[in-house]
């Protein structure tokens, strides 16, 4: 357990508890409930605008006093589009849009923009983010330096050794080794070819093995049984997502909410239909359909681009077989509730 | 600790531990050595003739008068094979053989001969077999029957809630929780176009919770650290393989052990190059070309008949590139030695 009172004193936090970034999901109220619970609440930024990440944090410090985390996309934005296969995309995407009554937004990829998290650098130092976590890579050197210069905390997102050494090499303080178990979009950044998919049970001691700072469990972390497991592994603390998709603080669609609450151990899949990167979530038509198409599917963050319209107008008319519902393999665990109700079940009996 | 008690007590042993069926790999003397050690050894009998059957469990006998498992493919033979299939097969597995400098045995479909399970049934019946595993689907009721009738405990493999749950219904006495992380088949047997791949620390909790008979946790279970773990997820006791490759009682090939104990976390894939059904082994040269061929693999057990002198060779010849190393996701935490020494390591500090 000499991992976990490492982390507990370096975070500062009373549990060994991240609560995940769930972009879509996870709201302000969210992370500052978790905060406040004795946890450590994370907002999900990544991706943002400036503006928009500003407006977040200062609505989630209104909430609490404590400390939170920030978690960026550490992606390197394309530099160059594929014309042909957006095109074909775009042309699949807007007669599936027709055929399903569904509003569309014909896009050219001249006049896309896509924000970086060197856009975001500087906000959370001027807004003194004591923690910013983040998955997709690692971050530069230079915005490494000026956290630290900042005194933040950084916690990198590996799914397989090589990548939490890299991390760690990289100057952050925690890596958060992401099992695949773990909903939403995979971390790996070193071997895109070649999509890690290492179980939390073998992941956990190996990462543990392979670096000296703390190393945080994600993926299947369901119960304080699963919490008090991956310390045993050697996890410091693990980093929860699922359990608090269904919660009162959480944006997500109510369908979406029933889908995890009712999701079995083999409802969900690995896709890259909805952002071009791959990530876990419930198996729903929209999926079904972009596979079916045999097309290629442009990068992140192109086609995310090319279906956020689609998401969005789905989340707000809670049609769950065109939302992107990412949700981790044990997903069945969660139950509605406050998040404070959830996150104090979660540690009940402890860690050790 | 409940679960463990039973499962003790239902088994007679004095660890939780069950050595894992690795056919080509697993001895009778490995067998032996662990229940001698006060765990439960497995005989890899699945797919032999009933002659090798019988054989392999007199030998086993001569070892120990302890009792010892002898692990079944639950697996219908097939009624007919696809003549095209199996000639595209053959031919680019004869042109694979010449140029690699390896023998070829050229095979007509319908000389081919697949043992069934259902020959050995009486063979444990008459050996007083007093645990019988299986993998790969469920014994047919008659089997389930005569073995019952002998006293035989039934442990059966599942992958998912589903399989578990029909497993419990067919009237087995435990149940093997295949994690994702775990090297060798996928046991799964109800969805064979969406292959189940749920990662131990999810897969573990929900088959417990689903069945009321003892789970047994196989995957990545490769520590004192990770039975605990297991245990505390809700297993009754764990299924232990990969750790014991390199193991003196091996008859893996040197190139083999070594390939395990050098493994990297991202060194293993699920292929059905080898056999024609998925398993978790090794990278290697072959699985790459069979991969690369683009063609369609013949299904379980007539690829695997097709591989079997490539195989054959190769292990007595020491070429990992040809062998199929079967092996899990923490195989890297394997050491050489006795059999008796790698499992005292696994249970030195027990399992609570």
């Amino acid at each position: 357990m000499k991992n976990t009172t490492q982390l507990l004193k370096q975070l500062n936090i009373d549990y060994p508890v991240i609560q995940g970034a769930m972009l879509g999901v996870s709201t302000p109220k969210m992370a500052a409930e978790v905060s406040q619970a004795g946890g450590l609440g994370t907002l999900a930024a990544g991706g943002l605008s400036p503006e928009k990440t500003i407006q977040l944090i200062r609505e989630t410090k209104q909430y609490t006093a404590k400390k939170f985390a920030v978690n960026l996309f550490a992606h390197d934005v394309p530099r160059e589009i594929d014309i042909q296969d957006f095109n074909h995309m775009q042309d699949f995407l807007q007669a599936y849009c027709k055929t399903n009554q569904l509003p569309f937004e014909l896009k050219k990829p001249e006049d896309l923009h896509f924000y970086s998290y060197q856009d975001q650098i500087d906000i959370l130092i001027d807004e003194k983010i004591p923690v910013v976590s983040f998955t997709f890579g690692m971050l530069n050197p230079a915005a490494i330096a000026a956290l630290k210069k900042n005194n933040s905390q950084l916690i990198g997102t590996a799914t397989a050794v090589q990548e939490a050494i890299a991390l760690e090499q990289s100057g952050v303080d925690m890596i958060t080794a992401q099992g695949v178990e773990a909903g939403g979009h995979r971390g790996s950044f070193l071997n895109p070819d070649q999509l890690p998919q290492i179980g939390a049970m073998s992941l956990t001691p190996l990462i543990t093995d392979a670096v000296k700072i703390p190393v945080l469990a994600a993926g299947g972390i369901s119960s304080n049984k699963a919490l008090k497991a991956a310390i045993l592994l050697g996890a410091a603390g693990v980093q929860v997502g699922s359990l608090f998709i269904p919660a009162d603080e959480s944006m997500a669609a109510e369908c979406y909410k029933n889908a995890v609450l009712n999701a079995a151990d083999e409802d969900t899949q690995l896709t890259r239909a909805f952002s071009g990167r791959w990530a876990r979530g419930l198996s729903n038509a929209f999926m079904k359909a972009v596979e079916k198409s045999g097309l290629k599917i442009p990068e992140y963050v192109v086609q995310n681009s090319l279906t956020s319209a689609l998401r969005s107008y789905a989340q707000q008319n809670n049609l769950k077989d065109f939302i992107s519902m990412w949700a981790g393999q044990s997903s069945s665990k969660a139950v509605r509730g406050k998040t404070r109700d959830i996150f104090a079940a979660l540690v009940k009996d402890g860690w050790e």
